[in-house]
């Protein structure tokens, strides 16, 4: 009973629920930042506790090159390694390999690819994949996928889809052979599959359909998304996936994460989301707000006693001023970076809290337009 | 009253006192993190806070070119600016312009010097350098000193001391029109001068009769050490010097503090000190313990699940490892650089609450030579 969905509400296709993992439960919708190397970029684990995140992501290829799995499983997981005592769910590595376009081949069995760090060979099979995120030790671990290019071509979009499905069933085997390998004792990590077919309708019901097949499951993944594609077409394979999902478990969109998206996403029924631009761009100096977007090195801000967003309860909206904040970007001060950070964490956990109370007491769709409208008001606007 | 020195207990030369300024009190001994630019780098106030540091250190030469003490005026002051709500010193600048080697003329009315941000020509004399850290507002505002070189020649030497006490009552006079500009208001900031004179003896004593002769004082500071002399000599000069000062103020031993060197200067009757060496060790990966000093980036750290410090109750030593510690530098995360000065800065404050607890309780000496043994005992030395 370690991993469990209850659906509380929905709204239109918008849902309100409760995940229960063995590290504790993540009221959703909800936003999951991610911890690239075991570490959210610059920040602290009390520092993520302190954005109200209940759960964060590792990344698997990242952390398979450094520290290693087996230096992280040696030292009692990845959760007793980072001080991160809520649920964590850690991608398969997938991703990351795909995009090391020149230093890789592939083939049915895996993924032969040359690590960023020192230039060796490694090797990424569904098994390793799956062992890796054993070793790791999350509480939710996701199936080895083969990832294709934004805007990949029919035939490459579904040889991807067709081998994830392929891959799913390798993984699950090599999951289920671990889980036994703890003599009854209970589960502590479950495995989510992925649903491919880049931005083709009838290949992405097809995943869905052999992703289905293959289960039953504590959850489901959406990847290959917002990767380049126009905001209608992942919209349009949103609607198109949300009837057909079973509604008793929870819809993870990988690699979602701009504040619009988040929104457009729940009101097509996904509950989880991640996403690398709440810290990048925190780090770069941009910050999100209720009416946009806003550059912290600009002219603009100097002097400047307001806190950066009135509305936000975070650490750097409650302690310094837009001033101050500007003045740590000029002298070059990770400060800045840091508080930067924690803010666009905040406004993204903040956003799924606002739309899970919106979605509570059947307000959200009209919440989520004035929240849309204000957003992309403007003339700087909130999104690249 | 808003500017006492209650002297509790001695040991020897060692002293503890309580300091009290406008914005709070200060156990003495104590250690001052430097904020150079209105930020202990890469710490939040709040971290500072809880490093247990009861005053910092701003640095009036950066402040000054980013952002202008105007521009700070304007927001409220050094505080508002920080978020620091504990007592504040500020320096006078002379350390950093005189440092500025091949950027700078000196004369009788002050010191020219090229910005090293922007390279405009800009004039610092005692005048300015009084002005400016009035519209900083710290609770201390030190005097504009001539600073020499380390190992500066008698005669240099001689020119720098006598210029500082000309200086010293052209300070004296600016800072007390200002004061008497808030029309009967209690003072919000003192002015404290530094003795300066080199390695000569007769120079260090002619230099404290000068500012004595231009006093009352409510602290005197002991510039110009810790330069590149050898230890011995600032231990000399510190002997020398210490049954001249008046017992009834603090003694502020500027830009001194290794952790060892805290120590000494204790013993010889100094009760506050400064130094970016904490957080500069931090960033680089060094960091103090009891038993010298460890390179956090050593393959020794690597799966360690020990704390940096066990003795240690800093957020570094009570939260993460010495293995993600290590972790955390190899992937290169401005995490451990923080995580690392919290533990250097809380390091030396706790060394000056220890030094305070023993010389309270009559065991300082004995104490401090079995802390100093220890601290030097590894192979690896605990200083430079």
């Amino acid at each position: 009973m370690s991993f469990t969905f209850a659906l509380e509400a929905t709204a239109g296709a918008a849902r309100a629920g409760t995940l229960t993992l063995p590290h504790g439960t993540v009221p959703t919708p909800a936003f999951m930042p991610v911890g690239t190397h075991g570490v959210v970029r610059g920040l602290s684990a009390g520092d993520v506790r302190g954005t109200g995140a209940r759960i964060i992501l590792g990344n698997t290829y990242h952390l398979h090159l450094r520290p290693g799995e087996s230096i992280v499983g040696d030292m009692g997981g990845l959760h007793r390694f980072t001080g991160w005592d809520r649920p964590m769910l850690t991608d398969s590595g997938g991703f990351q390999v795909f995009s090391l376009e020149q230093l890789r081949t592939i083939s049915e069995s895996g993924v032969e690819f040359r690590s960023h760090v020192d230039g060796t060979w490694r090797r990424l099979t569904p098994e390793r994949a799956t062992e890796i995120q054993w070793d790791l030790g999350a509480d939710i671990a996701m199936a080895f996928d083969h990832v294709v290019p934004g805007g990949a071509p029919r035939e490459l979009a579904e040889e991807g889809m067709e081998r994830t499905l392929r891959w799913l069933g390798r993984c699950r085997e090599e999951h289920e052979r671990l889980a036994e390998g703890r003599g009854g004792a209970p589960a502590s990590q479950t495995l989510w599959p992925i649903i491919q077919g880049g931005t083709y309708d009838d290949l992405r019901l097809r995943s869905l359909e052999g992703v289905l097949a293959r289960g039953p499951w504590t959850g489901i993944a959406i990847g290959g998304l917002s990767v380049g594609e126009p905001k209608p077409v992942m919209h349009r394979l949103l609607e198109l996936l949300e009837p057909e999902l079973p509604r008793e478990v929870p819809r993870y969109l990988m690699g979602v994460g701009f504040p619009a998206d988040l929104l457009e996403g729940i009101a097509r029924g996904v509950d989880l989301f991640d996403c690398v631009a709440a810290t990048r761009n925190g780090r770069h100096g941009t910050a999100w707000l209720p009416t946009g977007r806003i550059n912290v090195r600009g002219a603009a801000l100097k002097g400047s006693t307001e806190p950066l967003d009135p509305e936000c309860d975070c650490e750097a909206c409650t302690t310094v001023s837009r001033g101050y904040l500007r003045h740590l970007f000029v002298v070059e001060d990770m400060l800045g970076l840091r508080l930067v950070s924690i803010h666009n964490v905040r406004f993204l956990v903040r956003l799924g809290e606002q739309a899970r109370a919106r979605i509570l007491d059947g307000t959200f769709d009209h919440w989520r337009r004035e929240w849309l409208e204000r957003h992309r008001s403007r003339a700087v606007p909130a999104e690249p």
